[in-house]
């Protein structure tokens, strides 16, 4: 199977529609039969809640069934399970690694919740998916799985061997072995590749990797992928304060996070609430009433300082409409900037020590740029308003003085909030917006007022 | 170790830093000693060119200093290797995982690698790194590593364990035993897992999952990585086009692939260029002037729809001082709304097929943000012009509808795009802060118009 993903998926979630939409049932089933349920849930996501409903109705392997609900989103886990019983959901959930039932608990409406909690009160996976839920979701504690392969600390390979072979089924995914002295504390680690490559005979202490790298349950889930992602792990282990070993978590979830942490800093740069969450429509506009504050600041103090220029532009109307080109050219280089000085913060390419060469390049950028839209702009403004000369060499001496100062404040204040200890991100936003809008205005109306004498 | 990754990284650095300035090469070497080599990579991204040269040098031990090398950025790897002769530079090579080599290589500073490339010519370091480079820095033949545990399909599993055995030190990273036939082709795929769970006499085909999947060696890395993800696998196989295994794509190479192209969209959303290649100020420059050139266009349409208003502007000039107000904040509730409907359609919250909803909410949240800013605006203005009460109904009518019609339009226009067959995302950036921009001009002066009188 050489795989075009895209393409695939696609032609799949077409088919798949058009066999749901006509009810061909045994059609949907013979496709599904042989495409791998991740697939199927990927292309669910792009159904409505009914085609939804109905092809999840055509899953008749409950194995099948459970797999491409661990993958569904959380909106599609809440559409397909609404009208279940809760003893299919948890006959579901007993499918499930303990990790994935959790998320789909969390992911039921209320009512549906309340009752599958009660009904998986008494077995195994009841009791994993309870002290899951213990645990925020976006901690360690809330992503690990409780089902680790551990063994006491005076075990052999050979005998760590026949441990693994006994668990055949229970434990998904096994990437390393860990060790426990009597009281359940982590002591080291070793690899299936080690159990392998020695003797049967020898202790598994002889070949572990003492003292291996962990993490605390109440860890933030980015912290967590960033030790994975730093230390090239496939697993990481979650310990509590007595070094006791609560689960592990595993690298397929770090890329998870990784890409739901990617979508959440877009939507946070945006000023949109988390995207996974279910708000009201009066929570959502409160979240993102938030950023829209200190827009409107920013453009009732602009209109103040506009006001101070009112004579100004009372004697010439049509400087008003170039206002907004100056302050967006100028606001739009800023965030450019003040963008490349947070990137390079974060990766080390900006070094706090030595930020000169990054500002001298930055400012020689804003200057190339603030040239070429002078000329562009300059040559509109001459070619619009032939009469008045000076008023487009006006508009150019502008925007040239706005845009090479944005470019420097943009690129200044994310280093000066890192400097005094705060979150450079945070300039990105309304300040470096803020400050570069006045700024241009202030800039426009003097070097209009000088050069057309007004 | 518990890890509180950032505190340990932030104190190594600081004593790192300390320590280098102070030519402490003794107290260096020790720091280093008890320090991972990726926590030394991370901490001498902070320092500076010359502290992180002065710091590389008190790396004595070879195999220490490659992994060190192997996981700093571009940038610092430039500075390290700058004053390195190529037989040094070849020795910390031939110590790593080809895939690491090759991405040194393209690191180093032009002449060095050419110099470099000549002395690898001969040994099996240098052809890999050579096959490597061929496939460009961004595909699955660029990164992935060309050392594979293969088997013949006529192996057992005794047979495989052997051959593990007797390569202990060559192959780094073994996930997976992959099955070729005469020819080379991929037939199957086994874990290490199955090899110690089966009787060693049985036939690998036995046990194998026939037909894996795999990446062609030109598929684009963002594609391997979402493959990798939605499998969840910890290896995926490149292929030919006749199936001949060529290497694998690791699970730790596609997290640091999903955090570059993270980081990568930030940039391009911001219009800046990408954030590894290094690039003159002129090219920068004329990058970013491509995502300006919609703001200046957008800019100057305003400037001629705000002319035709230029009447209305001379008989109330206070008026002028509000347009910013009103263009930005329909500017960001459309963008908000923008982010949303692609991230919605990427992930399927917002079906294609039924939209309704979506589009609802989005209508509910900004009728809700519009009333909120109207009454705060509508507010200020009659406080700050008492004179003139109906210029704050004025404003206050103008942000309502400019603001409620930017939500809904943000909403529209990225599944409009879908629909048409172009890609949503665009539709975030210059068309819908243009057309929300520009619509909130024409809401603004009609407005005072109708209810001033002018």
């Amino acid at each position: 199977m050489s795989a075009e993903l895209h393409v695939r998926t696609a032609r799949t979630e077409a088919l798949l529609r058009r066999l749901v939409r006509r009810d061909a049932d045994a059609a949907v089933r013979k496709l599904v039969s042989g495409t791998p349920p991740a697939d199927i849930a990927a292309a669910m996501e792009h159904l409505t809640a009914g085609e939804q409903q109905r092809l999840y109705r055509c899953l008749d392997d409950r194995d099948y069934a459970a797999e491409v609900l661990a993958h569904l989103s959380v909106v599609a886990t809440r559409e397909v399970t609404k009208n279940m019983s809760e003893d299919a959901v948890v006959e579901l959930l007993a499918r499930m690694d303990p990790d994935d039932a959790t998320d789909i608990v969390g992911a039921l409406h209320d009512e549906l919740r309340i009752r599958v909690l009660a009904e998986l009160s008494d077995d195994e996976t009841g009791e994993e998916v309870r002290s899951l839920l213990a645990w925020p979701p976006e901690t360690a504690g809330g992503i690990m799985s409780p089902q680790v392969f551990v063994m006491p600390d005076d075990a052999s390979c050979g005998q760590a061997i026949a441990a693994l072979q006994a668990k055949h089924e229970d434990l998904e995914n096994i990437y390393y072995i860990y060790l426990t002295d009597d009281h359940g504390r982590l002591l080291g680690v070793t690899s299936l590749r080690s159990l392998l490559t020695h003797p049967p005979k020898t202790k598994l202490t002889a070949i572990m990797v003492p003292d291996p790298i962990s993490v605390g349950p109440s860890q933030d889930q980015e912290e967590v992928a960033r030790i994975v992602a730093r230390y090239d792990l496939l697993a990481v282990p979650v310990v509590d304060s007595e070094r006791r070993i609560l689960g592990i978590v595993t690298v397929d979830d770090v890329v998870d996070v990784i890409r739901a942490e990617a979508v959440e800093d877009m939507m946070l740069m945006a000023g949109v609430s988390r995207p996974q969450q279910e708000q009201s429509v009066l929570r959502q506009a409160a979240f993102r009433a938030g950023w829209l504050f200190a827009t409107i600041g920013g453009g009732i103090l602009a209109a103040e300082i506009i006001g101070l220029y009112e004579a100004t532009l009372a004697s010439m109307a049509v400087l008003a409409g170039f206002i907004p080109v100056i302050m967006g050219m100028g606001g739009n280089v800023g965030i450019q900037s003040a963008t490349l000085a947070v990137r390079g913060l974060a990766t080390g390419q900006v070094q706090i020590g030595g930020v000169g060469p990054f500002l001298w390049q930055e400012a020689r950028v804003g200057a190339l740029l603030g040239l070429g839209f002078a000329l562009l702009l300059g040559l509109y403004g001459v070619a619009r308003f032939p009469g008045q000369p000076l008023l487009g060499v006006s508009l150019a001496a502008s925007i040239l003085l706005a845009i090479a100062s944005a470019g420097i404040i943009g690129a200044i204040l994310p280093v000066a909030f890192q400097r005094a200890g705060a979150d450079p991100a945070i300039a990105t936003g309304p300040f470096v917006t803020t400050l570069v809008d006045l700024l241009g205005i202030v800039i426009y109306f003097n070097v209009a007022r000088l050069l057309l004498g007004l």
